[in-house]
């Protein structure tokens, strides 16, 4: 059975009305002249009952005043103006509303009740509401985005994220391209009054664009209905969540943040290991993990092996690994000649895999990567800032030092092949552009132990689903 | 009882001999002409039987031929020549050796055989020996070091950092500017086959440039020793520790790589808890901590306040800190008042202090930090990329937004202060800029917990000495 859908509206309308575009700077004056630099001018329909005309565009009194089809309307009007601007979206039959106008539930009473009465009129209509108290979503493959952020730095891909607060939201999107992240979507949900974090893991895990979802979490709406979502959207694609509010302090701080109960985090825990859950630690790993899913092959096996020039590196990615179970083994007989018959007295060829100065790294990585007892390889290329500058200043080619990673990745396209790597800047910038294209980067030697695991035990978690079924 | 320093030579050495100089690239060419570059020329002689000249300076056949003293050697000569060398270098009473070459120990039987034999030969002797198969040392307060590293980049300050491999070393010395670490010295210890790293902490306890050390350490030469050097040194100044080899697939590598043998974890565990010293618990932990003890007061209590604009981050912080049994208390009334005063109506004042869009960043953090219940305090300053840089762009000044970063921590100097933020690369680098030399950096919600709470427990530890004495 295919997971339900949002309606397409929201992620690529066909006609959009901004009411409460203005003229003033803020999100009123932003979100008009934001899409209309997009390319959304010549469908974009802007309302506000004291402008006539915004960004050279007509303003119309009332949403009800535009002729034709909107699927699409993003409100940005103060909250008491809301439940009537939400009756027009209703008699218009827009299909998407998105609404961002904060001072509901998450302010008291007052707030709660006002968002009660919007929630009871939009029941048992065909309109789907996102918000309030949010600042919508992105989507870089359409340029579409009902909050300003830059699409010539955000790169479209298969990365779906659903966050909850608005400013949280627009900094995983600024962040996301330092992060080598790229996005089909970001949704912000807000607080909820009707799409929520199920909704959107559903929908991401129909939508053919997203290959990963991502989910920042401090307490669900309906836990059980959560629950259940993300049990059965993880049998089909990798859901990787960062929950907080686990302690008594940040329950305290997530409540008084969204209003979330962010519930029995032992409760959260088991949930997650028993469905195939991917669980970050901490915000820089849900990035990591989120990364090598969107572009790493699932592992097959528990072993992994450390190509490096620093000997130290390794020994912090062997201990991080071992603690979650994974294995170090020596290397194939093939493997450690392949190595051995080139590499100078003084090296050891053994797992990890350190090639010292030997300018080795090329041939150890590919032989590794090719190496049939192991699962999934990481490359630690590091080397002293001066040299590695001077030799690439006075025309030498990195290759001859580090191999041609794209020829030695393509050998074993089935096995995660992951780069770490420190040093100067001159260094690291010269790493992601040697590595970064075929190799996935990773923040840690202990992230990217926490990465093969979590590739290997999702691929356990598929094949036991197979077998069952 | 003062502790025992090496020898001055080491570090700021009035003549050089640089013995196995060549013209070639590698550290036979590099190493002199690096010298020549910060200013050594005139004190910089190069030995070498088979050159004459080498950088416009004469070179001499034998250490013995040179007329004048020389109390600092580096040797780069091949392994089966290091004993002759050595038996010159105690011939003209050299105070400091720095043996780079490799090949001894760390490559079986034969190698270790020549190692003792360079052992026996110092035995009793003034001359004190780094390494070998190390890269020594560097010195940036005076642009003296035995490797190539780039003066122009590496800050000098008070952060000594003690290494054992050389590409490590060197590493660091590479990214310390990028993480925002000033170095009195950095120093490789090698196969220590005389210095080691007790040797090291002693030094830089001693050392008055010197106000945090850092150690990465595979496994102890002599556990016993190691140990008493840690106990002394960390009751004067922190000592902060990335104590790798903990697992058995750890130990197994760094076995190979440095010959370590790295000991129980739990016993190093208990050490490290009961004498003061500051566990890191991975690399980048190890350079944040070193980074906020260098730079900021210990902290008095367990109480921490988050003044932010994401409450998502907030949580996160605070589920850290109450996982290492920080507290996050209620904030004073003359606080709340403070910020309440004029404060929008939907702004909680609250520990964490998300002042969303109010503009009161500043005005909330200068409460905060000046709260006598609060003892450190983290600030989360995070805003929309677009927004900001279009607002900069327009000529304003982000302190109308975030207030002057540099009187409002004076009004506190006497408390921890850290500042985390994410999102466009536009934004964190007015971040650093902004609140960088004023608010010590840190890499995460997490970490920034994590410090706290090593500066809490590092002062409870001094307390304790104080008391018992």
């Amino acid at each position: 059975m295919p997971f339900p859908s949002l309606p397409d509206a929201f992620f690529r309308p066909r006609n959009i009305a901004v009411i409460g575009a203005t003229k003033k700077a803020g999100f009123g004056g932003g979100i008009p002249a934001f899409l209309k630099r997009n390319g959304y001018g010549e469908r974009l329909f802007l309302v506000n009952p004291r402008e006539t005309e915004i960004e050279g565009l007509p303003v119309y009194r009332r949403l009800t005043d535009i002729t034709g089809n909107i699927d699409c309307a993003i409100i940005i009007v103060p909250k008491m103006q809301v439940p009537a601007i939400m009756k027009d979206c209703l008699d218009k039959g827009v299909r998407a509303v998105i609404l961002e106008t904060a001072g509901f539930s998450e302010t008291g009473d007052e707030g709660r009740t006002l968002e009660n009465d919007i929630k009871e009129l939009i029941q048992g209509t065909h309109t789907r509401v996102i918000g309030p108290n949010c600042v919508g979503l992105i989507n870089p493959h359409d340029r579409f985005g009902s909050t300003e952020v830059d699409f010539d730095e955000i790169r479209p891909g298969n990365i779906g994220v659903i966050a909850q607060s608005g400013v949280f939201g627009n900094i995983v999107a600024d962040w996301s391209p330092s992060q080598d992240m790229a996005l089909s979507a970001l949704v912000t949900i807000g607080n909820r009054i009707d799409v929520d974090e199920s909704d959107m893991l559903y929908h991401f895990g129909a939508d053919t664009k997203t290959d990963v979802i991502v989910l920042y979490l401090e307490g669900a709406k309906d836990g059980m209905r959560f629950m259940k979502a993300a049990r059965e959207v993880a049998r089909v694609k990798p859901v990787i969540i960062l929950k907080s509010g686990r302690t008594e302090m940040g329950k305290k701080a997530a409540a008084s943040h969204t209003g979330s109960m962010s519930g029995d985090d032992a409760l959260y825990e088991a949930f997650f290991r028993q469905s195939g859950v991917v669980r970050a630690s901490n915000f820089q790993e849900l990035f990591d993990l989120a990364r090598v899913f969107s572009r790493e092959p699932l592992m097959e096996g528990p072993d992994i092996s450390v190509v490096t020039s620093s000997g130290s590196l390794a020994v912090m990615a062997a201990d991080a690994a071992h603690q979650l179970g994974l294995g170090f083994p020596d290397l194939g007989q093939e493997t450690v000649e392949a190595v051995r018959s080139r590499a100078p007295a003084w090296m050891n060829v053994k797992n990890p895999l350190d090639v010292g100065p030997s300018g080795l790294f090329g041939t150890a990585l590919k032989a590794a990567l090719n190496d049939e007892k192991i699962k999934g390889v990481l490359a630690i290329p590091v080397i002293p800032g001066t040299i590695i500058k001077s030799m690439v200043e006075s025309g030498m080619d990195p290759a001859l030092l580090y191999g041609d990673p794209e020829s030695i990745r393509k050998t074993a396209p089935g096995k995660p092949a992951l780069v770490y790597s420190v040093g100067s800047e001159f260094w690291t910038k010269l790493v992601k552009d040697m590595f970064g294209p075929h190799f996935t980067l990773i923040s840690s030697p202990d992230t990217a132990a926490k990465a093969f695991f979590a590739l290997y035990k999702y691929r356990q978690f598929r094949e036991k689903i197979k077998n069952e079924q």
